[in-house]
């Protein structure tokens, strides 16, 4: 059955496969130029690439359907959630159909005993929360895009709670997979833990939709806690910010967030969010506990902050004030990319030991600084996770060599760190290279195990590496 | 290269592999009846098989030497760490080399500001507690038994910490594994998190030695916290210690350890271990956290306790009491086995929602009042998970076949509960059928992944599944 999909060319949709999708389908298989163009392009910098075909999934039947009529159209499936990763992950690169699972986006249970619940890939983060909020409970993963579940475990996503309530790795109990060859597994049962045979699900995790298409997602969630307390904290330098951060967790705070933004990402965030904070390099933090439990956090905290060149916390315990904070945070994406008028995004992440994360920033600003694309950085500093933002001239194609460049520079600093080319990004298209740099002759264990499940390389060709 | 272990024919070393071996290893490669037999049993109720003979390795070197002549030879290889695991993980069942990893147990490094260390996969547990003792870092993972970090990742370890420091799939940030071609790997780098391709981490812990050999681990560690409390605290009923838990949990208690030990198990650790604690359903409490934090959980925790029937608290603070309380639980397999002179023990485990745990240990109870075989339970609470153990009069084989047939029902009730068939034994050769119950065609795509990474079957042949 090897093809096309293998091998990387683009073939039409056979009629026959748009007579039998037609007929299974109806209105839910679409080619209109607008949908074909909103699932043909991401929030980054990479070129549109159309898919021939759009199908809009509504339960795993659907999806097994869709599995098999393809497979022997040997038409290529690329699953595609809310559209915001970030790496090219959900581009149909070599064409076929783009698997619309944003409808299927029910909350099938919360089981509020066991501290999890079953939801549909297309359910998104934040109405996920809003869904939870009765039940004293929460989801914590926040990338900042309101990024389906199903995006979320496919990236293995994670962002500014991360550190103290882990990534998508962690979240993920238990998936339900739709097969290559269409056939429906369930890779864990819905206990807390397991040492039944593979780690399926953390396989499943963050495969990009290379392996197995999500069709149900089972996710541990935590208790709202009593009290929860935001502060933000500017420094004189971005190392006394990091420092701060090492310290207290060496000190074992268990934040809950702690992200930090150079002084250039804060200009833009009080540019875009009308916000008037310092601007200087600064750390947005989230306390969470008991009322006497966050106390004794932020007394410890503002010690370490105190002695190493912070000014005073600006506090925001009002959830609506914690809101516009964490706001301002989610939008710095907008706000960096929107520095020049016309501009596009293009965002990169690498990830390093936090005993490295000052010396990566320091080196990575003085890069920025002989750079004549504007850029800023922000990141989870206590992952030792960070984020470059790029806002280019999409006419000024010296613009796009100097950011692949510099982002080169980047990721080869944090791979001679003993750090990762991608924190929470994913490879997807962009970072293909850097996998071989950082994993060597891993990646030939990765290959093996996709022709393994997917011979026919049909779902999601040419992602994570080429075959 | 298919061949006997790939078919479960157990053949003869050939001369040409002896005479190899004889010559890389030396006085590393040996057949004496002692040691093949310290390799060839286990501390469970499988009866022994012996390897053909043992290698002790002491470099990663001598392990691609072995694999490359193995592989040549067709000769199965298994590794082997402590011999602690219950279910049969590391007999050689098809005979071969048992790989002793014992003597590779340095500690090569510890990042005390990034929180983690590398070692090899020889050195045990407590040996590298003792080794950061004084860097005010600890590894949490504690099974009871003092294994090997090596066999502690392969079956995805758990125990007494899990309910608030995770499994060994947290606990470990990257392996080097000497894969079944004899290529070296290492499955990701040091920093805290990774989206870059597939899990191979993830993906070798819990494997079994059926995938690669581990030949160094990255862990994570924690800081030891300022203050460590314990407690010991008896109840009415089961239900009553299984509710506290609960409740604990849902007030956001972060619980370091709690262990519940039915009458049964309680009797017999008060014999063993010269205790003279209530003998009625019991926990046994960590605590981990600042004085205040600690004082504020206890607090929480007692008024819980109270409410369900529980027992004044019976406080080991000092580390030497600390200690005497953990030996007793460490030692309570043994306690529970030697109940009767002369038995061996049968060790079983299954984890469930922790919404059903109540009702799963109550019905397993009322199964074990039946049996003439007398029998213990004990567990991670928190986790949903417990153990039975068996104390098995091996002249009796009517005993053995109605401990088959509790565990039966103890693994179908707890499936029946959306549960798992082991939550930290893991497979071996004594849950295979359970594992096909509780994953279904799941199991199939790990046998894909299997022939797929090691298609000769050269490691640990016939474990987790049959091919």
């Amino acid at each position: 059955m090897a093809g096309t999909a293998h091998s990387g060319e683009r073939r039409p949709l056979p009629a026959s496969l748009v007579g039998a999708l037609e007929e299974r389908f109806g209105d839910r298989f679409q080619r209109g130029a607008a949908v074909l163009g909103q699932h043909g392009s991401s929030e980054s910098h990479f070129a549109p690439v159309l898919p021939d075909a759009v199908v809009f999934a509504h339960s795993t039947d659907d999806v097994v359907a869709l599995v098999k009529l393809c497979a022997a159209a040997d038409i290529p499936i690329v699953p595609f959630g809310a559209g915001t990763s970030i790496e090219g992950n959900a581009l149909a690169i070599n064409g076929g159909i783009s698997l619309d699972m944003s409808q299927m986006d029910t909350v099938l249970a919360v089981n509020a005993e066991d501290f999890d619940c079953v939801v549909q890939p297309g359910v998104r983060r934040e109405e996920l929360n809003l869904h939870l909020r009765d039940q004293g409970l929460f989801f914590p993963i926040d990338p900042g895009a309101n990024a389906t579940i199903g995006g979320m475990a496919s990236t293995r996503a994670s962002g500014t709670n991360a550190v103290r309530y882990g990534t998508m790795k962690d979240a993920v109990l238990s998936l339900e997979i739709v097969t290559p060859q269409g056939t429906v597994i369930r890779t864990a049962r819905r206990a807390r833990k397991s040492a039944a045979g593979y780690d399926l699900t953390r396989l499943y995790v963050g495969s990009e939709g290379t392996l197995g298409i999500i069709t149900a997602v089972t996710l541990r969630l935590h208790p709202v806690p009593d009290t929860i307390s935001a502060a933000v904290c500017s420094f004189e330098t971005l190392g006394g910010a990091v420092d701060t951060v090492v310290q207290s967790i060496q000190c074992a705070v268990p934040l809950a967030r702690v992200e930090i933004l150079d002084t250039k990402q804060m200009i833009a965030v009080n540019r875009w969010s009308k916000l008037d904070y310092p601007e200087a390099p600064t750390l947005f933090f989230e306390f969470h506990g008991s009322a006497m439990n966050v106390a004794e956090q932020v007394e410890t905290v503002k010690t370490l902050a105190e002695a190493n060149g912070g000014s005073a916390f600006s506090w925001s315990n009002l959830p609506e004030e914690r809101s516009k904070l964490w706001r301002a945070r989610h939008e710095a994406y907008y706000a960096a990319v929107n520095m020049r008028a016309g501009a596009i995004g293009w965002a990169t992440d690498v990830c390093v030991p936090i005993s490295r994360l000052a010396e990566c920033i320091a080196a990575t600003h003085v890069d920025l600084e002989t750079s004549s694309v504007p850029a800023t950085i922000l990141g989870h500093v206590g992952d030792g996770n960070f984020h470059v933002i790029f806002s280019i001239d999409p006419n000024a194609p010296e613009e796009m060599a100097e950011v692949e460049a510099i982002n080169a520079r980047l990721v080869e600093r944090a791979l001679a760190m003993d750090g990762t080319c991608t924190g929470e990004h994913g490879i997807g298209i962009g970072k293909q290279a850097w996998l071989v740099a950082e994993l060597g002759d891993a990646v030939e264990q990765m290959r093996m195990i996709k022709r393994a499940l997917d011979p026919q390389n049909l779902l999601n060709p040419g992602k994570i590496f080429a075959l």
